[in-house]
């Protein structure tokens, strides 16, 4: 065996849709001889029970331990009344900070098949090929925080939104490093025009800009960008931005390439990274076995391109998903009359057998 | 004459858009007796050239004794090389903050002959009525900010996002009273997952509330309302949220509605209001006479109903933009096949003739 892959399923739909990408990677691992082990852990709400913490030692040391982290999904109303310290979603923040997740990569490229799920028309969704480089672990997601004070006589609270030069610096070498092997465009953004951290974050990408002269650097107020996303969303190459703004902005993204049910996601560490669709637990639809595994395989796809640097198996799942979809098959959250319907088992069995 | 209006062309398509508005505003004058009196007033770029500072203290003083401000557009590349404390932006941040201008209220509602000018598919985007309600004097945008300083041995910069519970309490208010009046809805959009400030922010909006059961309140976080104004925008009908966020929803829900042209905002004051469309100063096609008034126009209406408590007026002004539209008048930016283009004095005359 050569790659150790940690499998952490999460809560709700988590189960069924790693089970759909590890049936796949085998799939590729038998085909190209990769080598593929998995070791399962448990994060969220599910390690929250077991445990009493949503991300206990064990699976934080597992994932430094391997090669690559494949993540389902967390999270539930299930635990709406537990400690905010130890709700589900601090397992995926944990994560980000204790493996260094700096940056989180989401692509977003409509299949043909798919260009009529977009809310936006046809003819503006059609070639949508773009990637988000969101920086994950500063900004004011991890500066310093006060939940009440006394303030001028009165009780406020505060966060902290803060980035220092290395942190930009780091992003935007990715981003540019990514533009290279794309159309080399980056566009980053930010709101210059108001916040100090936005001006530092501006005139760092420009200095990093300067080593990168093949690619085009363009600056964009994040308002402007939430409009430009809508209008003509296939100006874009490359977006890098910072954690808050990069949260906003890549869900909408998503929203524009039409089912999230679809969308993979790469959390890139320094020594190990992470792979999770962009879709929460959905609790509501959990062990039918009718969720959408198609974002989960996407995204082992990406483990094996990024982490596993097996461009071609990659690519073998990323043909067998369009090729599923081109041949008509549909998971129940984008049938529609005309297609023939599959759910979660049939639509990995379908992927499976075009690879 | 009973009612003083402080105009502030401002630059670029300022001064043909405000012109536009500001017959629009005699017509209804006459038709009602309304006794409006106008004061011309300079901000932006072009108080800059003229005074040193884009944002003069007689603007200010003029607009505090006034009835109500109406506003066009600032801003420039001419001004781009300015020191940035006087740059044109600087003096929509000042009157915003001289004026207390505590509220931004941006209406998105599209007119059935619009429909589709919307990135979105048309079965989405008709029936869109909704209004943001943005806090506007708070939050990071007017927080502590530090542009560079050296932090654990880099340099780093930062701002302070913040909300008192008095603040949060009186846009909220705001909300719940302009909910009352429409369909009932408040959604409140926040980060309450990540940021304490959201926290605060949503436990005083929940507090506001109960003292207004007849309406329902949701909460979303904002990444989540980025996917659904894309996704089902006639789902809202008031949403309210903090300056940041509020600066990014509302272009998004800007450009959901159609053309960027057409949309109007108020900024409530705690003694005067100001009006303005929602785009920005246009330079390029600046002195053209081609730019789409119907944003200001309909900016004009809103001052006549917030500010004037002039309803009758008011509508008429939306009437007759509605029935120009209806009757195939298109300014350049929205003409297409088939229907007649109308320039800047062509469609002001066409409303006013409406009215
Ligand atoms: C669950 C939440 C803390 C998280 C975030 O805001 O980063 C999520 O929205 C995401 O984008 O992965
Ligand atoms: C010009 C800029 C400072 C301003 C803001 O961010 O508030 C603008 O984007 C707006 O929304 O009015």
């Amino acid at each position: 065996m050569s790659y150790k892959i940690t499998v952490i399923p999460g809560d709700g739909i988590g189960k069924e849709i790693t089970d759909a990408a590890v049936e796949v990677l085998k799939t590729v691992d038998g085909k190209f001889g990769l080598g593929l082990a998995y070791e399962y852990h448990d994060a969220g709400g599910t390690a929250y029970d077991k445990f009493g913490t949503p991300l206990p030692q064990s699976t934080i040391d597992a994932c430094k331990a391997s090669d690559a982290v494949l993540f389902g999904a967390v999270g539930g109303d299930k635990w709406d009344d537990v400690d905010p310290a130890l709700r589900p979603e601090k397992a995926i923040l944990g994560l980000r900070k204790n493996l260094d997740l700096y940056a989180n990569l989401r692509p977003v490229k409509v299949a043909d098949a798919l260009v009529d799920y977009s809310p936006l028309k046809p003819e503006l969704v059609r070639g949508v090929d773009l990637v988000i480089v969101r920086e994950l672990v500063g900004g004011i997601y991890f500066g310093e925080k006060c939940e009440s004070e006394q303030h001028d006589g009165t009780e406020r609270a505060w966060d902290l939104e803060n980035y220092s030069v290395p942190e930009v610096e780091r992003i935007a070498k990715l981003a540019f490093a990514t533009a290279k092997l794309r159309r080399g465009k980056v566009t980053s953004v930010d709101k210059a025009n108001v916040l100090a951290t936005s001006r530092l974050w501006r005139r760092t990408v420009a200095k990093v800009a300067e080593e990168h002269q093949e690619v085009e650097l363009n600056n964009l107020y994040v308002d402007n960008c939430a409009m430009q996303l809508a209008i003509r969303p296939t100006q874009f190459d490359v977006i890098v931005t910072g954690n808050l703004f990069g949260d906003i902005l890549s869900d909408e993204a998503a929203v524009v390439g039409g089912s999230i049910g679809m969308m993979p996601s790469a959390s890139i560490g320094t020594c190990t990274s992470l792979y999770e669709p962009i879709h929460g637990s959905a609790p509501d639809i959990a062990g039918k076995g009718i969720a959408n595994p198609m974002g989960t395989i996407l995204s082992a796809a990406m483990l094996l391109r990024y982490s596993l640097h097996e461009e071609e198996a990659a690519k073998a799942i990323e043909k067998a998903v369009d090729k599923t979809l081109a041949d008509g098959y549909r998971t129940p959250d984008l049938w529609k009359e005309g297609f023939s319907k599959a759910n979660t088992e049939e639509i990995t069995r379908l992927i499976c057998q075009r690879i």
